[in-house]
């Protein structure tokens, strides 16, 4: 179906707000209007007022950089959890990853990204000064580095212990390995050849 | 990844907003989420802004019930198209369709939907009585049904065609055969004797 005339200036606006979206084709654009359209007024007007408060409300929390309604996050303001150990991860998805598993109870620091020369991304784009701030506070003992296993994360990684490594604190990263429930045979062999390098220590349980 | 510890209340309520919507899933619709908030205040504005004035200020067109900026639709106030010929259709999905093939130049008549008593849908649920009114008020020489090539399509068909055929019109439906770029061994049978059936003299070209 070719889609070039729209029957009203509204539907096409509204057609092409969610088409500006990434991953979204005008066709499904237009499923998801029509779809809207046959809502209630008050459903429509919750719909649309949900994002314009959060853009003109959301705040990033003063000490880890995570989005937040208060100026400090919740996990930051949870006195339950052990303020020594901070998790270094590009974005908020990988904090809400590494929440998802349950096992992890320090807080977080959200660079805002990798460095990465080809997308035009420094270190000066990124939270790594408030980083080293917070390590030279000394309120920090571990600092585990949660970056992506490519280049870029690898780059980052090494250029945040480098900035790092003169204070007396522990930097360690997230371990890579065979995925559970991966087949060795079909594993890579740079992951394959880390995971014997890196081996633990079984003491007859994971 | 497993999404369930939102870090803010308002980013929530937006991600559920989005994951309301058919085909948007909890990832996607926080991907979709995230996009907005990178963008500036204005954008997420009128994004948002779209959508409520959308479904605030549309209005259904007198004559054929297409969805329209006004009372009357364009395509029903351009005095170019053929007002003795309605095609009846659907939804407004089909008329922009039919439109998009630049065929057709007369009107169209929105049922609302067919008959189908799976879904609780029966001839009242539908704009079948305004159809018979424009039909009977002797403005109209031909009905085109172009209904869905389904059961519950020809129900529609028979059904409507039962209603007008007191009146002195002609009824016809879209034509129905092999798709253009088809091979004959791949065609269901049914469409390939229709085919046969419904031949048409071939002059030449097409």
């Amino acid at each position: 179906m070719e889609i070039n005339s729209y029957p009203s200036v509204l539907l096409e606006k509204a057609v092409n707000e969610f088409a500006s979206l990434p991953g979204i084709g005008k066709k499904t654009a237009l499923r998801l209007v029509l779809h809207l359209l046959r809502q209630d007024k008050d459903t429509v007007k919750r719909f649309g007022n949900a994002f314009i408060e959060l853009r003109n409300e959301i705040k990033h929390c003063k000490n880890c950089h995570n989005i937040s309604d208060a100026d400090v996050c919740s996990i930051c303001s949870d006195s339950f959890r052990d303020a020594t150990t901070v998790c270094v991860v590009e974005n908020i998805k990988d904090i809400m990853a590494i929440e998802g598993t349950h096992q992890y109870n320090g807080q977080y620091h959200v660079l805002g990204g990798i460095i990465s020369p080809m997308d035009g991304i420094g270190p000066g784009d990124l939270t790594i000064t408030s980083l080293e701030e917070k390590v030279a506070s000394g309120a920090v003992k571990e600092i585990i580095l949660a970056l992506s296993t490519t280049m870029e994360g690898d780059t980052t990684n090494f250029f945040i212990y480098r900035k790092l490594s003169k204070h007396n604190i522990t930097i360690s990263t997230i371990a890579r390995g065979v995925s559970i429930g991966d087949e060795l045979e079909y594993t890579d062999e740079v992951t394959l050849g880390r995971s014997i390098k890196n081996r633990t220590v079984f003491t007859g349980s994971f």
